[in-house]
């Protein structure tokens, strides 16, 4: 993370604001701790970010812009660029890279969770030493070369991994919302990121797909280890899912190295197929399937079991139909569950506290 | 793989040639094409190889020696000294630095495997310069960052993958021994490495636990699509295993990468626990079930079943004994098994492309 006491951000997010792609704009709109000052796309340029996220005073008036000299022209100019868009691979769309130069030339720094490193990108690292910028990939590994140990809960801690029928259906967002529901009641939570999103949001954590194969247990095994030594109830960010043909490997990781106490599923009531892979011949898992399928994957290194379903309703816009989805899921599952982003998640994380306490 | 024409190969296995970890040194030296001219391990200075591995002439009379002048000194002295011990994290051991700085001085080529990168090290850095010798780092991964893609296999191609019940006992020798039972009988078999040792015997492939975990699937893609081009029957060096608290994100991600049609389960009659995990509380689970437990998982992606078991009977000298054993997992599995490494692998690669072809 950028060390700056006072960030205001300008999130690039062209061409995509509106896409799942740019999950991570919208999380740390949404969650991050530091002022968002605008979000460059040009697509959208002029409208306000509040016409595309659900209600909240916090970031309803950001305005859109299509350049990064709109957003430097602002009463209040970002002294940062997060790059807001998390493509698939983790590349760096050649478009973006006259705004970055422009953005370390005008001394902001550049905060970014790319697969390509872009302080190791000369014409970057060049522009940033001449300006005193600093360049931050979350992405990139801790120097760090352990495997899992094995290593047990301590006494009283309780961990909650998030798991997922898909990719981009909630899992950071679930977790986040937990942690603050476990927070109101009056208990001490820690979310765990283990993605560049959760770590711009939380200022800590491991971007784990950018881990060595080889070290992925030990990582996660890791980062629930230094949570523990800060709060009792320990809610990891999920990644990707078990059935996903390209990263089945880092949710595998995550469960067998964060080794759960509990689960909780994650789903998108009316998504059929994983997200971009709609010529996959395989549809998602019927859930009561899918929770058994990890019962047992889990339990191959330690018994875990899920707790709960969250429901990621944003397709049903009614919220009476809403409800009637997450009634029905719950019926069908035999578990608590809920739409903790929309509809709050205070009854969710009571039902996963009795699961868990009991 | 150093490039040299006519390579003659001094191991480093000091002081675990007779281990586990010195998987390498063994592999190396009963399939690699290359002559070896002697092991360094000063405990067993003075015994020849033959002592130590199952009989073969290619091998037998290699001579141990306590250090590297030693072999320096034999009359067809090592041109290339290859780390032959794969220590758990993939470290270097720091008593091994002053003969990899002895033999770069001597001109001779350095190949290793570890997760920590020889070539990156400055004092072994400048000491290849100064000698003109090559530092081969077969750890390093492929600059290639490409999630899988979901390709299918093409027409005509049957793909099998190694998997087991644990690390260290057999899963890329399986492998080879179906290879060259497979080039018996006429096919055109592809042996697929995915770990520093095939890697060196076979003269390509990837050890894909050191890759980004979000690539490892795209990398195993990648791997048989290239083994695809050059031949029909592919067969994939497996990792790890599904139930390893440390490397079972590796294991999957080659299973759900590979997609195999067929699945070899390789296991260790008498082997109880992880291979040093002596602590972890639980056994090796029981190979019906863990049999049932692949096919599940493989199916989360695409169908597979386990078509035969290879075991590795090491552990029962007597060889009616290990015929007994092998019988009865034969029988309580109901599939074709047989040891391969010790009695040749024609009969159950014959099984394995009944059970593929038919």
């Amino acid at each position: 993370m950028a060390d700056r006491p006072d960030r205001r951000i300008v999130i690039l997010a062209e061409g995509a604001f509106q896409t799942d792609s740019a999950k991570t704009a919208r999380g740390v709109l949404r969650y991050g701790p530091d002022p968002v000052v605008a979000v460059i796309d040009s697509t959208l340029a002029g409208r306000r970010v509040g016409e595309f996220m659900p209600p909240d005073a916090r970031y309803a008036a950001v305005p859109i812009v299509a350049t990064l000299d709109e957003a430097l022209a602002l009463p209040k100019p970002p002294n940062e660029l997060l790059i807001g868009i998390a493509p698939a691979g983790g590349k760096l769309p050649e478009a973006w890279r006259g705004t970055i130069v422009r953005a370390l030339r005008a001394g902001l720094d550049v905060v970014g969770g790319l697969h390509v490193f872009l302080g190791d990108d000369p014409e970057f690292a060049a522009e940033a030493a001449a300006s005193g910028a600093s360049i931050v990939d979350l992405r990139r590994p801790p120097d760090r070369f352990e495997i899992a140990s094995g290593r047990r809960h301590l006494p009283g801690k309780r961990v909650i991994l998030t798991v997922g029928t898909d990719c981009a259906l909630g899992k950071m967002s679930v977790a986040l919302e937990l942690t603050d529901a476990a927070r109101r009641q009056g208990l001490q939570p820690v979310f765990v990121p283990t993605g560049q999103t959760g770590m711009m949001i939380a200022g800590w954590g491991v971007t784990v797909d950018r881990v060595a194969a080889d070290f992925l247990q030990g990582t996660a095994e890791w980062l629930v280890e230094q949570a523990e030594e800060r709060g009792d109830w320990i809610i990891v960010e999920g990644q990707g899912s078990l059935d996903h043909p390209a990263y089945s490997s880092v949710t595998m990781g995550l469960l067998h190295g964060a080794t759960p106490h509990g689960m909780v599923m994650v789903h998108m009531p009316g998504r059929e197929q994983h997200e971009g892979w709609d010529a996959w011949p395989h549809p998602l898992k019927p859930l009561p399937e899918f929770i058994r399928v990890h019962e047992a994957v889990a339990g191959l290194v330690a018994p875990s079991r899920v707790v709960a379903v969250a429901l990621n309703t944003s397709l049903y816009a009614d919220e009476v139909e809403a409800h009637r989805v997450i009634d029905q899921i719950g019926a069908a599952t035999g578990l608590p569950a809920d739409d903790p982003f929309r509809f709050g998640g205070d009854g969710l994380f009571a039902a996963i506290r009795a699961a868990l306490e009991g």
